[in-house]
């Protein structure tokens, strides 16, 4: 079967066609909890359309509070094990501004707002990406309630990001972030990193 | 400038056309030295065509060595910081395979060969990729000795991987990897993880 394909030299990485009717890029996301709502309705609309799992990201710039860029995640959609919801967002953000770093010569700083702390691979990313700031909602013990792996995230790698200048904010509003996670399991969503 | 730029619901992650040329998807590959020589070959390409970092990567059919897909750092070519050969690589071998799990039932065991030791953000990709072999040619030390970061990964990451049952290899055609490192750096080239 597998033997039908040709070797690929391209993957596209989408958003669901949803978010351009449901994401306002004019609005203004003055606070902290503005932004991670968006964050959280990112990830709530992305099971209730059947698009993903339970997690929603966006970046911001910091001062402004001006929407970037949104992900929200889309392995089983995209076939991507990569394609995580801050993955999408940073990816996003920085064609946007056409740099491989938000933190390039010429641009605000910017920051990562994420529904549920990120997993090792998005951790390495946000360090990778050039954010200044990563505020996630819900911990990693409530993804992991619903059987979701994080996989080798400690306490080091938190201080690792922060002696680079990153400001880590987590748990802001965790009982909105959590909530999404429980009614995934609820539906009886797939746990693609089990 | 760039408030020219609307928002964004699309990235490409593309690998240079100089591949479809360089590489043989046909050949066998039958040692490990046969297929971490592949993944060095792709770094040195990568370097001498100017179309990104000295990193390369390959992923194979455990059992018949048949490649699957391959990768090499796009960070600079595509402005796009999570593009580093092992992404590359294993989200190719995802759309070929059409499934987000190179696991997935009906299909063979598959393993990643990364000339150099993967990053975090990398080390978590390996993780919810699916296969179960994670081969390294350069060691950390190499690649921070022409100052790339690798970020937060412990010997806890590695076991953290083991324990979930996928084997690891280190130091596989060390100096043969290594020399891609140096010369890049020797020519100078852009460090975007510094």
């Amino acid at each position: 079967m597998r033997w039908d394909r040709p070797p690929l030299h391209e993957v596209a990485v989408t958003l669901p066609g949803w978010v351009a009717g449901a994401v306002d890029f004019d609005a203004t996301y003055a606070t902290d909890e503005a932004r991670m709502r968006l964050a959280i309705r990112l990830a709530r609309e992305n099971i209730r359309r059947g698009t993903g799992g339970p997690f929603g990201a966006a970046v911001f710039e910091r001062g402004t509070g001006r929407l970037v860029a949104v992900g929200m995640n889309g392995v089983v959609r995209l076939n991507n094990s990569t394609a995580h919801a801050e993955m999408l967002a940073l990816q996003l953000a920085e064609r946007r501004i056409a740099s491989y770093s938000l933190a390039a010569d010429g641009h605000p700083a910017h920051e990562l707002f994420s529904s549920c702390a990120p997993c090792a691979m998005c951790l390495g990313a946000v360090l990778w990406s050039g954010v200044t700031r990563l505020v996630c909602g819900a911990a990693r013990e409530d993804a992991e309630r619903v059987r979701f792996d994080e996989g080798p995230v400690f306490a080091e790698s938190y201080a690792y990001l922060r002696a680079r200048g990153i400001e880590i904010a987590e748990r802001v509003l965790r009982d909105e972030a959590r909530a999404v996670l429980d009614e995934y399991a609820a539906m009886g969503g797939e746990v693609y990193n089990g």
